[in-house]
């Protein structure tokens, strides 16, 4: 998303800190991700940004949903999305959650152990579970492994005890890890699913669904793979390996792909101090309020306003909460000049940001806007500039 | 805060997670507090748990407070509390914050830097301002150093700058760190501070206020000292260091020493699966719904219904989320048959849980019950449960 005089001119009027969303940038992400992956079909990661004017451009350009919890389907709900777009992807569900949406009509639900395919039979007998695998992410800035998968020999046992409870086999998921830099590792995660088809295909149990989860960089500080070569690795992947699967569905989960580079945040300077030999700035927004995944050094570009060419030097980045680990950044090149007051924004911020705000020390959580209400907020504006030219 | 038979029967009964406070631990921790430090005066730090039944609590027992932000100003003052019970103890403030809590009386401003100085000169002038020393804080579970205060010199200067500026450069402030564990990091502290007393006193400027900060423990997994004995310390050190002040006034700023036990924190059992050789249990809290200080490994007592006396195995704990950093603890002993379903209870985490808790995933942040509450809702249950007797 550009930095536009739009946003400019917002930063210098409004109070800060916000994070404004374009949700073109949204529908070009779709449509890229459609066109690179033969026959996709898209479930949106409800997780990376629930932001309603998100939803609804996804709904209205017929996209399907990840969702992870109650919450999340009677969100979608609401919004007039009906339930057999919705997949059920968190492998630790509520039981109550997993009656609910099987009640109101979700199909699918994502297992990795024996204990969730007993918790599904129960709720949602006849449901379709799909396995996911575990792969080892590490080329990737925010790792899910660990947590979430299993091996495919435990898989193969899990979706075979998932037909003895009466639920469906359907799939193979997986996730190479959020922000994946290695394009190959589609490619490897794919042959590991494949195995799991055909092993279970010899004992006529034939899977229909190859969810790929997510994990599409978003170009941040490191130059990434870009979607269409990460697609063309995985359509030749899909052929190589899954080619011999009748009525095949692929399954894409988007979060960060889909919506990291539809938003831009602004914030201020508040403070500018030395401490010992280092310099500090403090900014209006930070780690509780909208920018939680700098914790674990997930590093965006930051712009200063103005100052665009001014040399640098590195400095340290932090909130302002009276917590140390609100502190963005422990060293980042600042422009030398940086200055209370000074605008900063942060590019490609429209994934998990918001979503992870806090009102922690009593104060708000990032505000969010629409370039559409931007626009209307600032109309008069432009006007005067008009007329001012 | 004891696990007691109205805690344990509402986590049979009512939907997890939830977080019970007990105002009377509260109150018991003020006067504890109180009758440690000689004419101490307690300015309750806000943040540490802004829930409605803490500060009205606190209110009543004539505590003044510690505020982070205009937020936390509206949320004291709309409770009744007067401003000249408040200090703005946040080094990092937005300026119409300031202007905003001068207009309506709060008199005392941190300042660890010029650039503050600056800001509050502009916007409060005339306000009386307190610096704040940078302390290292090994011995911490919670470090504070670094992000906030500067070293003595520096910060002699900083008040000489205030006094230019036309503000009333009235005391020293520290904090040893948050959770902090060697008690005579209260005496070095204030060693260093009597300094900067001394050292203006020549130049002719006479401070009044020594405030102490927060940082007294509280007892988790590992000893702690007793807010008694670093009581003690405080005094003796005040007395040999700083008893030459005419009229010195002290403060102390206690956030988890005042509200960290008196909160419990039930949950339960969504999943128990095996990922290689490794054991997970998935709790329906996790870090961004309440645990959040788990990710730096705050080590809470974990307490496992009806399998106190089970032998243990290490585990690995996590969240409900689908993020990997939703991992509460790596490694803890776990009873060796817990199982789907069981109630599990975090101990003492009445501070800093629920303020950092978000809506992550969809799903609601922990519920906030106070015992009153409690036993209001259950009232029927014990009923029922006294028949049967």
């Amino acid at each position: 998303m550009e930095l536009t005089h739009l946003i400019r001119t917002a930063a210098k009027l409004l109070e800060t800190p916000f994070l404004v969303l374009d949700t073109s940038c949204v529908k070009e992400n779709y449509f890229r991700l459609k066109n690179s992956i033969n026959n996709v079909e898209i479930f949106y990661a409800v997780k990376a940004n629930s932001h309603s004017s998100i939803l609804e451009t996804l709904r209205d350009l017929g996209s399907s949903f990840d969702v992870a919890s109650k919450g999340e389907i009677i969100k979608l709900m609401d919004i007039g999305v009906s339930t057999d777009k919705m997949s059920f992807g968190n492998t630790i569900k509520k039981e109550k959650d997993i009656k609910f949406a099987w009640e109101n009509g979700v199909e699918y639900f994502a297992v990795d152990s024996e204990m969730e395919v007993e918790k599904i039979a129960r709720n949602a007998p006849g449901a379709k579970v799909y396995g996911r695998l575990a792969m080892s992410s590490n080329d990737s800035e925010w790792p899910l492994s660990g947590k979430f998968g299993t091996d495919a020999d435990h898989l193969i046992d899990i979706l075979k005890y998932a037909k003895r409870k009466g639920l469906v086999p359907y799939g193979v998921s997986f996730h190479v890890g959020s922000q994946s830099y290695n394009k190959y590792k589609w490619k490897e995660a794919i042959l590991t699913a494949s195995e799991v088809f055909e092993k279970l295909h010899k004992e006529r149990i034939d899977l229909k669904m190859l969810n790929l989860g997510g994990g599409i960089p978003v170009q941040h500080t490191k130059p990434v793979p870009s979607v269409e070569e990460i697609g063309a690795i995985i359509n030749e992947s899909v052929n190589e390996y899954l080619g011999w699967v009748d009525g095949l569905r692929v399954i894409s989960e988007p979060g960060r792909s889909m919506v990291g580079s539809a938003g831009i945040t602004a914030s201020r300077v508040l403070l500018r101090s030395r401490k010992g030999t280092q310099t500090w700035v403090f900014l209006d927004v930070g780690v509780f309020h909208g920018l939680m995944e700098t914790i674990e050094n997930f590093r965006y570009e930051v712009v200063v306003e103005g100052k665009e060419n001014s040399e640098t030097m590195t400095m340290t980045l932090a909130g302002p909460t009276c917590d140390s680990v609100d502190t963005i950044y422990d060293e980042i090149d600042l422009p030398i000049d940086i200055d209370y007051s000074d605008i900063v924004y942060f590019i490609n911020t429209g994934a998990y940001t918001n979503e992870y705000a806090t009102y922690f020390n009593g104060i708000e959580p990032v505000k969010v806007y629409t370039v559409q209400e931007l626009e209307e907020m600032l109309k008069g504006e432009f006007l005067e500039n008009t007329e001012r030219v």
